[in-house]
């Protein structure tokens, strides 16, 4: 076999950071939707799809010409903030596909092509328009790996790379967090309603509806709607960070509008240019937008390429309900199969965690899980963990996958979970 | 004129953090070399080239085509870090070319796609080699706008944006900032040497050679090899920011090369993927590569679009000594009709700020400078301003610009330079 | 009457920042046990007790007798921390009445003599034991108001005189907070467990057994033993902060005995000189004394007038059980009669608040309770509030108070809370 | 030798924090004026004088006899901050004696009775006032160690031993720092005029006239002058930090008279008490009393013991210049035989640093200052040293010491000096 990694380029070159890679130790070449090509011809199937960075697959064909047609004609491919026509016409099909059928009133804030970037941005234009500088994040979030976002960020080992205290952040313990042993919404209140909690008032209450990153823990829209109140009612500014669960990942293009919110703030990136480019906003209700010119910035903020594949995906994908109703409908199928695989392995349902087309299976342990990814790629799928322990298995593959491509993949998920599984049983059978 | 702004678009949407457009009120369309045109065709000859990030012009044929080729074989676009062959062919080329021939013994860190993010990723790896949390930035400096890297940036308008103090640095004045006044080195080492100055121990020392926002102070060779020395004295890693001032901007590929430096640590990005694609590394010197997988990451960190324009740009620009002689020859050019625009209004030599292609006219006040940069909007010339108070008109073209082209613009800096300051020399002289 | 207060020097030079002197608008003079009596004579009894800095009443005259007697002999009065003949007999004092008979073994440092002070040192030594940052404190906890102890203080209002972020604190909720609504010492032990709960490893966890101005909520022993378990587990310090509840206020000399704790670090203050006299201690279980000589220190830790008080009040009132078995006593009968009033104004059991003699009664409104605090001062009772919301009635006389005066500041406490609540009873029964 | 110190009990039982107790490793009992006596009888002479709290010698007998009758009377001890006729009498005779002939329009702020509470509270007002966060301190500074005051402290084994980052303070380089080689004053001038410096718009600006514990250098009126100007102009509070200079130190009452500042924040500790008791005071400029009631407190704010022996102190030695005039006279004593020992030592003008009677000579080295301090101990004085590696011996006698005394003490530090020199510099003419 003429690729199996030698990897002595990367070994010698490319720094200990590197993670995916080690999971994955293949050196891929080209993609198409929902596959992923060696060097030698190798196909994988993907379920990890950048970490729903690529919703529409690798490479949509719809993107790929705009984008090769843009970059013919000589269009702008960085711009600063400066206007473009790519930029136009990115911000007035958002609006006419995305802000005014949802009766959302945002200015866009295009940050550095980041998703920390865009959560900066939120927190500082949050911090801003309170005078305050305390923010409630939750349990397991994760908000991305600068120092103002990492503070966000619950996973002690990111946190701990910072190398120096984290501040400016209070955590509070998301939905279901203890289980029924807490209503999280009404202890918030608490804290915040008491003078001498030793809570600060908060400038903002960051989320995500579905923590991506921290176990796929979905929250209610119950609970989500109890949180805005909360923030309305404590003078705090609602922070959605929609950047993994957002782009349709739970079927809605945001990720809140089951819950009916209107976040004050709303940070996209991930899946936003639509082919997997940098690209960032943070969306900020329009009477917050009192930023002076420059007091954020960043030199990749005119991203114009992803302009162009952000603006054609908003129009392909956006201006029906086709994907909408497709995500449902798969996600409906993949949440069958974790519930009969959940059975199978004895766990109860809740071991299946997420919404939407943002689902996993709680193995129970990291060591578990991470064999299922192991014998999976074995297997020709690419799949990863989600939680504080990498202890749930986490499907996210294209929005736009094919159900042949969907079937096959949940049959390796499924033969994984059931090799790994049987032993354990066995053993505790015995 | 059809392209005269009505911004109904970006004023009714955009938010109002935007800046550059305020400069520069069109709507740009179409790019290529240092020649940017509006929608309606009228066109500007560009001398800001995305703040450095464009130092082989816009659409760079040999790039372009490189990019072209590689999404229309479907490429890989986005990659979290998987090994690709993009990235594989980046790092070999980065070897050969650059680190080799200078003797640089890095490993390459991608991080998310911006500069600031490559920032945040150094002082990481500073505060955990050397357990301490301090870091030295100096006076003016300009490092991003995420909370780590803005506690490195000078200017109170980004500081006063976080909302909230600013901690982990501490500030130090650059060379020359007190001219005769102070030995800049000398204080810097008295303070870290006094167990009683109420410094702490830094990780780190971080600095910009040329200060690209900060009014294009040149450090001096012999300056830089003196805070080198200190930094390794008292146990600190040197951070070289090489942002803007790197890929050429100065002449040499790394702007440190000219005093002989070997930093510990170097953030590259704006002009690394050579077609403003959003790109940005930090190279760590080998034993300092101490990060644990996945301890600082980020969904854009493999952008293969700008790994493949990156490599070209490299194969293509950084092969042989043309392109930098170039440079200097150019400096040397833009220097002298500085030197000779600064005696025209009555400054002195210490006017001309800068170094290689990074250079500028100290106009004594913001109003000046910015009137400048209007009058030479109006007369087809795309020019910025730096310094605390905007105070320095800012010459940077692509260095590839023509002669021609490179004196056109000139032409239009020394018109507008001569009717703006024609009124206040007469007011002066009356 | 010629004792009026015309209160000019007072307002005409004391700062704005005092507070107890406007809700007693009088000017003392002299004070013996419970007794304080104003320039022109008249009498008020104190159930206030300098907040409990004066558990053996006013001018002991065992301890007066003792401090007279060295001052005419020329002891010395202040000495840094040079050994001193008063330092050496309280240190042997301390141990043997203490120290020893409770099984103790710790070392005793000598802090600024305030209680801040104490908790300053106990941070930093917990800080430096551990190399981690944060520390655990609770909602409604009052440590003092430097920076490092105010941030482990929960009422707003002092936390916002800070004028900074206040970091390095994590806040979690004490033994009851939400009811039976959440199990708290559970929670801390699940976010502490959970390395991706945000919550860093703490230093130590920081609590009052019972929070004398957090609204005397006093903590069950059984969750204290939960609470140092959890410490102990997960590698952090336990500090008890007994400045308030020590010194025999809830009947045993520490206010953890009755829990059965050892703590890791306690904070002594108010009473420990036995007259009123500044002086703190921080103790500190012999293996974690590790700090470096002087690491903390302060001028007036070495007030030996302070040493001999403390050594007499030691052995005349601790060498035996007899207070102890008093304040057991009279906390007995305090309780029964606060009970009593409870259920006069339709409160249940729960406004009880509190434990030994460091009781409450939970009037509901801050309102309400200064009104009492008014009407009891009118009728000659120093009586003061606790609470987030000064919700709190306070009962904290001498310990060594006569029954005989017990019951009569419990008659006026009756009558004034009956006079108080009557109107708003009738008002609701209307 | 019955008082050769066994040392068990304080080995025992005191912390290793104990500092000062280790260079003078005798067991105290009285003392008088100047002289200290041992358990045995041995009799020292004191040069330390509590680090300037014993400004009037050890029970001087005026203070003395005001404190034994007032606690014979049964003078109220402890009183919180309620109003008493001893607090009244000490406020009026400060503003009558001290205030009013120096035209200051001062409010007294009865802080926790240590120097660093006193200073904690001055950070906080002027914070308040100023809605900054940032509070510039100077190289050398010492200002206590609760994490506000040790923030802005600069001894790097005291900033240690918090443990965690100190943040809010900003360093600049004292009155001289760098010799002739940087005007700071200027330096601090252009950092806070300069927009791009990188420091923030500061709340205060906190300074000792004569850095008593960082080797007694000591600012010119002129610079001092000019600090308060850029105070004004910046928008920041001066404090002045007077806790060891104050109370005569210098000469006059406040040690900044000389350059006729009024600051508006002054802190007040150490001898304010007159005796040595615990006592600080942070006075403010009527404007800025800002507080709200209790906005800061402390349990021994209102220590009336120490109110009554500072009422006598200044009674006694202010109502009359005669004390300033002898401190002066002995002043310059002092000084003439330090500048002969520097020549003597063949050190320049410059080892003799402080000024009033707050003198030291700078040693070269910690190695050898402290070998005269133990020089001296043996032959029955007690001096200490000061400075950033201790190597200034300080000269900080009782102001009252007769002239006898003072020669006898001197002349014990001289042949210690010369004794201590004398090897080395044998050895340097080898």
């Amino acid at each position: 076999m003429t690729d199996v990694m030698e990897e002595t380029t990367f070994e010698r070159l490319e720094s200990e950071v590197r993670s995916y890679a080690r999971s994955f130790p293949k050196k891929f070449k080209r993609a198409t939707g929902v596959w992923m090509e060696t060097e030698s011809g190798e196909r994988y199937l993907d379920f990890l799809s950048g970490c729903s960075s690529l919703n529409y697959g690798h490479n949509d064909p719809v993107l790929k010409q705009a984008l090769l047609d843009y970059i013919a004609e000589d269009g702008i491919a960085h711009s600063l903030d400066l206007h473009t026509m790519a930029k136009e016409a990115f911000l007035e099909e958002f609006e006419s596909t995305i802000l005014k059928p949802r009766k959302l009133d945002y200015k866009v804030m295009f940050t550095g092509p980041t998703g920390a970037n865009a959560v900066e941005a939120a927190l500082k234009i949050a911090r801003k328009v309170t005078g305050r500088h305390e923010v409630i994040a939750f349990t397991n979030g994760f908000h991305g790996m600068t120092l103002g976002a990492l503070a966000c960020t619950g996973n002690e080992g990111k946190r701990g790379g910072a190398g120096m205290p984290l501040s400016g952040v209070t955590r509070m313990p998301f939905n279901g967090y203890m289980g029924d042993g807490l209503d999280t919404a009404e202890y918030l209140d608490q804290v915040l309603s008491d003078p001498s909690s030793g809570i600060d008032a908060p400038a903002a209450i960051i989320l995500e509806t579905v923590q991506g990153e921290g176990g796929l823990n979905a929250a209610s829209p119950a609970w989500l709607k109890r949180i805005a109140a909360i923030a309305r009612r404590h003078g705090a500014l609602l922070i959605a960070d929609d950047i993994q669960a957002g782009c349709g990942r739970t079927g809605s293009f945001f990720s809140f509008e089951a819950a009916g919110l209107k976040p004050d703030v709303v940070t996209l990136a991930k899946s936003l240019s639509g082919m997997g480019l940098p690209f960032a906003v943070t969306l900020i209700k329009r009477e917050f937008d009192i930023w002076k010119p420059g007091e954020h910035n960043g030199t990749f903020r005119g991203n114009c390429h992803a302009f162009v594949t952000a603006t054609t995906a908003l129009k392909h994908y956006w201006r029906s309900d086709e994907l909408s109703a497709k995500v449902e409908e798969d996600g409906r199928y993949v949440s069958r199969r974790l519930h009969k695989l959940a059975a199978a392995i004895g766990a109860d349902s809740s071991a299946v965690k997420g919404r939407g087309m943002m689902l996993g299976l709680d193995m129970g342990s990291g060591e578990r899980a991470s064999e299922i990814v192991r014998t999976a790629f074995e297997n020709g799928l690419i799949i990863e963990t989600s939680g504080g322990e990498d202890e749930v298995v986490k499907i996210l593959p294209a929005l736009t996958i094919a159900r042949a491509d969907l079937e096959k993949g949940m049959d390796i998920v499924e033969a994984a979970v059931r090799t790994t599984a049987r032993p354990l049983q066995q053993m505790a059978g015995e």
